[in-house]
């Protein structure tokens, strides 16, 4: 790893993020135009997302999990007239295959609504189906324009969870305890505050009658939309003739949902937890949550060093910690250092002679800036307990420290004006008020600002629209948005 | 589930195949064309295969998993000429996205060598990097003309690991491996016993050194091809321009790698150990491995029995054992019978008043034909080392019964003659001897027979070749093959 400086995440924030992402190993350039190739290290990090939302999605949503064709007959995604104008600008299309020119040509799927309504139209006959409930990890591809690692590339990787469900209600509950994981998991996995709300209609998924979506605020002041959870419009399941036959011998379209999250969620992560070091990793999601650094002299007794440390590796390891040895004999301690918080490892152990003789380690914590606070010394004896300690005050620091620059980018705004000097200067996410109406929100786009999520609840200082002036139907949050 | 009855397996094995795994709500069929649907049951079985062979990789194979991008540039494809011309005829073909035709025509990975090895050399520059070893987890595609559920589709699931090495012997203990967890995942945990060797050059990889194979031999006497394990031609990574800097100075090529299991291993668990009332899994990949059913007349205790069965699904499930209680009132004990049967699910255990009041429960064993044999009674208490004990003695049962028609269905075959014959009646996998010339091979298509694979022994009884009767270079396995 060479060992070049990374420019200030707090005046070159774009610059900032696209060199830590490689210099922390998560991914390489690809040879495939918007793709990015994820290396292990990036890969383990998004292998913790999926162990987490894989239990939850089975054990808290009673979702299974199946598997649907990668390529989708075009003419599945035409059917739907909202879905393909909102696809077909992005979709990659498959024409030649086995040497031939294809009769039907295929799309490589965008998202997976179409092919799975096909199947639920066999799948669902009576209420006695419902409710109807599948997730599948894959891959999907949406040709982008600009592409940016993580947050915006031609494939990504995904959970799609599609249901079916006799009543409007019950199908609203499952758009909202989709969300409600994904919310968890971004707060006390990822340690990344959140914000949530409804997309107003001009944001809405394709095809969809509401779209709800978990939205964070990133350093530089603009959203980043995390993931959605839609309920869907009853014509899309329609078009592909689901319908069930209800206790009332009546044949009935059911109410659908869709929901998912995708490896963007990394971008957000890099984003809000990084420093001027490197990452800096939330301990549940880190692949290594404590690396172990013998410092050897070369007066020092080598092999107890290693001994020890060996030690403290097995004991961690059996207390279910993921920690790690760093044994290499080519590195200096200071070269190891550098790697380490890169990479953003959450817990660095030090220990050497002089540790050894009193019986303790050094905890040298990644998150807290200055070089001196973030290190104490502890006792070798219980060295599992600290640890674990340790871990679970790194998350509630990082979750505070994140929720605190949260707090900062997030304004009460009243004015059209007022939002659109904000957005000159320190941009963030601006709640204000609005009566609904499109010709209101049009005005947004003229400062490049979207209306990111709409709220139920109205703040009495906020009870008019942000243009018109006109009685607001509700509080929104806007900002600029990746 | 409708309740008709399977073709037979021993008269009828390509229906028996084509209808069981529908019967059992494995796979649906596809939209698209070559494809299909695997349903949550099929899927959390492949989950299981994914999850003992994800951690092997990782911890015996010492590789960690990365994502390398779906689209491939077709110009990668044609760099290697003996690659090209083995994928060429099977490449899906991506001309038009965004909208637009494409400048650069992309093809949907049919494997990954050679995009891995455009990052390679990127990645390795010197000894010090060598091995270098990653895995994926990935779709792949490939048209087929004629597919066959899990044996044969357009797109599969797979994971390919690909690793360098700095020297050839190094690289085939690598290729050793990987074959050696290939091996214990089939006959440790799927209970399929196997042949392995080497294929002929006729049969490798296209782009190989040499390829080692797993097969196994199904009911109706053809062999499947079950996993693969190559050492790459030096060629294929050196028109990638991978090489590094060895300890002496000197610019080398690595010796590289690729193996791969795929979703095919399913159809092998199927065909070897279903019968004709459906399904039979083997006890360390079944999803379900123990179902509760409580029978419940009208004139019982209702609440007692669900209770007490409620019970024992918390037993079981605290012991880590993956059970499933079947409460539902809108089945008949039969119903659910049959489908637990046709799902072949291991282990069943019923009870009802009667049981109740002697304190036991019967346990049926499904893979036992006998439907008296299969059933025995055994204490309530306890229940969860019973449980465990009978899953053993499941998983040994099978592997023995697996074990014995293989050998029922292996031959020592001396002439070409008694393979021809053979092929018309029983067929089953053949051992012959070979000179190790080509155009003794090629009279084995005549009768659609190839070489499976070659092995380094030679028996006495086989010392010359099956067609020239020259001196054989060693043991050949032939077959008809899936």
């Amino acid at each position: 790893m060479s060992k070049s400086v990374l420019p200030d995440k707090s005046t070159h924030f774009a610059d900032w993020y696209q060199q830590v992402i490689y210099k922390a190993d998560l991914i390489d350039h690809s040879p495939s135009r918007g793709s990015m190739v994820i290396k292990p290290y990036g890969f383990a990090l998004w292998e913790r997302i999926v162990a987490y939302l894989d239990e939850q999605i089975k054990r808290e949503l009673k979702t299974p999990n199946c598997y649907f064709p990668l390529l989708i007959p075009e003419e599945f995604i035409t059917r739907e007239k909202k879905h393909v104008e909102g696809f077909s600008p992005e979709l990659a299309v498959v024409t030649h295959a086995g040497g031939k020119e294809l009769e039907e040509r295929l799309v490589i799927r965008p998202t997976s609504e179409t092919i799975v309504y096909h199947m639920f139209s066999k799948w669902i006959k009576s209420w006695r189906d419902l409710p109807y409930k599948i997730n599948q990890w894959a891959n999907v591809v949406r040709w982008e324009m600009r592409s940016r690692p993580f947050l915006r590339t031609t494939e990504f990787l995904w959970q799609e969870g599609h249901t079916a469900h006799s009543s409007k209600e019950e199908a609203l509950e499952m758009v909202k305890a989709a969300l409600g994981v994904y919310i968890s998991c971004l707060e006390s996995v990822a340690a990344v505050p959140v914000f949530s709300g409804q997309k107003p209609d001009s944001e809405k998924f394709a095809g969809a009658e509401s779209t709800s979506t978990v939205e964070g605020i990133m350093p530089d002041g603009k959203a980043l939309q995390m993931c959605t959870s839609h309920l869907l419009s009853p014509s899309f399941p329609a078009s592909f003739d689901v319908s069930y036959q209800d206790e009332d011998g009546k044949q009935k379209t059911p109410w659908c949902t869709s929901w998912g999250m995708t490896t963007r969620v990394i971008g957000a992560i890099v984003m809000t937890h990084g420093d001027n070091r490197g990452l800096v990793i939330p301990p549940r999601l880190a692949p290594i949550q404590v690396v172990i650094l013998p410092i050897i002299k070369s007066s020092d007794n080598k092999d107890e060093i290693i001994r020890i440390s060996t030690g403290i590796l097995d004991v961690l390891l059996h207390a279910g910690i993921r920690a790690q040895l760093d044994e290499r004999d080519a590195l200096t301690p200071g070269e190891k250092f550098f790697e380490w918080e890169t990479k953003g490892v959450p817990l660095r152990i030090e220990l050497g002679a002089r540790e050894i003789e009193k019986q303790e380690v050094v905890l040298v914590m990644r998150h807290i800036q200055d070089r001196f606070e973030a290190k104490s010394s502890v006792p070798l004896a219980g060295i599992e307990s600290q640890v674990k300690q340790s871990l679970l005050k790194i998350h509630t620091d990082m979750h505070a420290k994140a929720s605190k620059v949260k707090e900062s980018k997030t304004h009460d705004v009243s004015t059209f004006e007022n939002i659109a000097s904000l957005m000159q200067a320190d941009k963030g996410m601006i709640r204000t008020g609005w009566c609904g109406q499109v010709s209101c929100e049009k005005q947004l786009s003229d400062i490049s600002v979207t209306i990111r999520c709409c709220l139920t609840s109205k703040s009495q200082e906020l009870s008019s629209c942000f243009y018109c002036k006109g009685v607001s139907a509700g509080d929104i949050y806007v900002a600029q948005a990746y």
